[in-house]
């Protein structure tokens, strides 16, 4: 049996109950290094597979081999939501046709929790956006930022920038200040939910030039209604106070 | 101390540590009835306070009252995320200027939880939309449904449907309809990691007319590249298998 298993955004006191049973219940817990490490000291006598980035392929490989030729019951965890950004679909598309159980377990994502450190971005409709190109073209991307102003959401940017890519984070607020105002609620959370977790909230104006923007950050910026109140962005729900 | 707590989308074993330890550090427990009824059994010798459905202002004003003026912790609780569609936003903007300590624990919102039940649709990037006119007026909503198919999001549909506006999920498929192929996978699961969990998969053409889609409910539909593989909704990272 495959257990594809979100961890949560980091802290150990986010995992799931039905998180941690299941990887408790498996003989061997496998992913990210950084992920592996977070959950280490929570599974004594367990067997690790630490990953180096990318090679997801791979770990799928592994896991489909280790339970269905080896019989051992194998949990494959990603951070956050493994059904966001994370292993689910591509563990499924991997077993497909091969009868494995594949038994998927999600986890808080990293916009619902950098939103609690921000204060109450996420309060009306939104939308998840991933900067990476390395999947999804940048064409798509720009689209879909272009979309998400059109719609007035709250835009959550997942991988907002990588050394490999510097300048994304900056092209895609030039392209959301094509249609919001430089006005509009911006921060974002590094490290959310783990250690060195800072935050710091300005403007959509502001934070294009932000130097702290990396692939360790999820970005939140308001829509037309967002306010930030006692330093949290609040974005109303439409209650008549 | 006043914390605004996310439960997670139902089941005990989804109630993250953190946020089961916060409601243990309260003397009281305020929310919904549906939603005090899942933590009682959990939290013995609590007292609550349990609301029937709206009168969410009125939550946050007693809340407030009750700890700053007994001084007594209190958490107000949410089910899913209680910075999505919850009480987050109400909380703080009622306790403006009272320099009232408000601590928000988020919690897997149902969009997640749902996604897992599914199979790995959310795999790419997503919105949230509520189709509940009691805040948002239906012209918004229809404008954040066009935008979600112009920029080809993955799209969750939170409160598809209620006794009193029985036709606004078929009018919000109608409007989806016109921009997606009536074969784009969709889903829904009812209950969603509680008693009766309950889902099926089919089409954007076919759930428009499902009976069964009631405000218990998370539709899910997919983006152009979904499919439907085994009987779960995937929607392509965009690996090359």
């Amino acid at each position: 049996m495959i257990y594809v298993i979100g961890i949560g955004p980091g802290g150990e006191e986010s995992i799931t109950p039905r998180a941690l049973n299941a990887m408790k219940s498996c003989e061997i817990i496998a992913g990210y290094t950084k992920y592996i490490n977070l959950v280490r000291d929570l599974l004594p006598g367990k067997g690790f597979i630490s990953y180096s980035m990318r090679h997801e392929i791979l770990r799928c490989h592994d896991a489909l081999m280790i339970s269905r030729d080896f019989n051992i019951d194998i949990a494959l965890i990603s951070s956050g939501d493994s059904g966001v950004y994370g292993m689910a679909g591509l563990m499924l598309e991997t077993a497909k046709n091969s009868g494995e159980k594949i038994i998927i377990i999600p986890g808080m994502t990293a916009a619902n929790s950098a939103a609690a450190v921000l204060g109450a971005p996420l309060m009306n409709d939104y939308v998840n956006i991933s900067l990476s190109d390395l999947l999804t073209s940048w064409e798509v991307i720009t689209k879909r930022l272009i979309a998400a102003c059109t719609g007035d959401f709250v835009i959550c940017l997942y991988n907002p920038a990588s050394n490999n890519r510097p300048e994304h984070f900056k092209r895609a607020c030039k392209i959301l200040l094509e249609y919001k105002s430089p006005d509009t609620p911006a921060g974002f959370v590094m490290n959310s939910d783990r250690i060195n977790e800072y935050h710091e909230i300005m403007t959509l104006g502001e934070i294009q030039d932000c130097k702290l923007i990396n692939m360790s950050c999820l970005v939140i910026i308001g829509n037309s209604q967002s306010y930030i109140l006692d330093g949290q962005i609040i974005t109303p729900r439409g209650y008549k106070l």
